[in-house]
């Protein structure tokens, strides 16, 4: 499918002719292509050590973390998971994520969200030691990526990118529209994608008439987290869509923020929920962390 | 003009009928009043200082930290110019703001530019302390702006969006086209324009068909550097457009990066180069200054 949405979005974003089905853009491929590679270095060295901070009793959380501490002993990398409990403060996550931060034998460190009430996830990650924040949440990590430092992007912004570029699409001069102001995907996406020269816009709950501007868009990424909240009318014919969404269903699937059904109709390349961003972001953080044991 | 250019926004950006003179966006009246607040705030304590670190020989680059001491002392504001010359090196310039960040007499850092070649202001400006970065000048002062933490914008980024909320133009929900992405004015003004609920779209050099861009603009900021880039080809009629460009001309004038002879034919409203965006900014500076000797 690789040269087929990326001739069609050279060509101006005209429909695929003819289908009426959008390829998909699965993140399989890319997601084991970047374990394997990750696992072949950690074979030559000692093992990296990444540490995940919890503090919640979220069911979903838990199974996040989980997966991702199967993944990471799958290639190889030492997960430690750091359960402060649902009640933990400001003061006992700072003071544990600082201790990380200069630990010897620990190399990347998350802090998993939601946090407890009243705990403020953007300034206890400040405490995130930058060399170390492998998810990008630090707001340091945000403004040295922002000005061309080295600095770990937030995985799920880069995964966008990464997913894009394995698919052939090209970024530069395209316009490119976010949906979605946050500062762990829209924000520093943002910035990845001005970084590529893509002409980017920035939408979210306040925008006026949703529609009118995500259907200017080339390459459309939704991260909003509302379930379908994008759908066919919001979507040129031949774009390409991105869905950073989750959202697990009562049948036990997932979802995105793309109404699926629709959108495949008018899309020319859309990422499927799930098998699309959240394995190669996955992915992203072992080979961050493993950049991090190496740095 | 404030009511005349609200009004026209408010109803869709439609031309101010029958006159086809962009309405000025004085920074004057602005900058003014923000100067007398601060001297005022100044005479109740101990003179706050502002440091302003050179090393350069750029004419340009001499008269605007003359004109910044000048208006430091207008408002009584010690200024201090610390030249370290045009053949500075990147640890002397580091080691000169890394004293200045604990020296007790000195409560804001400026760090000039152009720097000599080969030294890099992202990197050395990483040295500012970030609690007297007063022009926001630190990656980790962008990286807490865009997380919404206290911090220090760069000076021209906010004094965009003081002028326009001294005239009256309202952001939310508005269309905000931001041409250029330097991490100076386009990266930051996106972040404090997407925090006041404007859609936000950012151009630059290799953005395809920049005025269709640009002409979907209720509000159009250029800061691209390049002397009258910006021509009524590029606005829509009746938009609001905001020139943050600032040229010497031959005669000894000034000039932006909006063509403002075309322009105002078209624009519903413009700020003037000079008399616009500069002095607001200037005068930002010194209110920075304030907060950070009265933290």
């Amino acid at each position: 499918m690789t040269g087929h949405a990326a001739a069609d979005l050279t060509s101006g974003g005209a429909r695929l002719p003819g289908d009426g089905v959008a390829s998909p853009l699965s993140g399989k491929d890319l997601a084991a292509s970047i374990r394997a590679e990750v696992a072949a270095m950690v074979a030559q060295g000692p093992a990296p050590k990444l540490a995940i901070v919890t503090a919640t009793a979220d069911e979903a959380s838990a199974w996040y973390v989980r997966s991702l501490a199967r993944a990471a002993g799958k290639v190889g990398i030492t997960c430690e998971v750091v359960d402060l409990g649902p009640h933990a403060d400001a003061a006992t996550i700072t003071a544990t994520l600082v201790a990380l931060g200069t630990d010897p034998g620990t190399h990347g460190v998350i802090l998993q969200t939601p946090l407890p009430a009243g705990v403020s996830a953007r300034e206890v990650a400040l405490a995130i030691e930058p060399a170390r924040d492998v998810d990008g949440a630090n707001p340091v990590s945000l403004g040295r990526l922002a000005t061309g430092l080295p600095a770990y992007a937030p995985a799920t912004a880069e995964a966008v990118v990464a997913l894009l570029d394995h698919h052939g699409i090209a970024l530069a001069g395209k316009e490119v529209v976010v949906v979605g102001r946050s500062t762990v995907v829209g924000k520093p996406l943002a910035h990845l994608l001005l970084d590529r020269d893509a002409t980017v816009t920035v939408c979210h709950s306040r925008t006026v008439n949703l529609p009118a501007v995500t259907r200017r868009a080339d390459i459309l990424v939704v991260a909003v987290g509302r379930a379908g909240l994008v759908t066919a009318d919001h979507v040129a014919p031949g774009a390409v869509v991105i869905d950073v969404g989750t959202h697990p269903t009562a049948d036990g699937g997932l979802v995105g923020d793309v109404d699926a059904g629709s959108v495949a109709a008018v899309a020319g390349a859309l990422s499927p929920v799930p098998g699309g961003v959240g394995p190669v972001t996955t992915a992203l953080l072992l080979r961050h962390t493993l950049d991090a044991a190496r740095a």
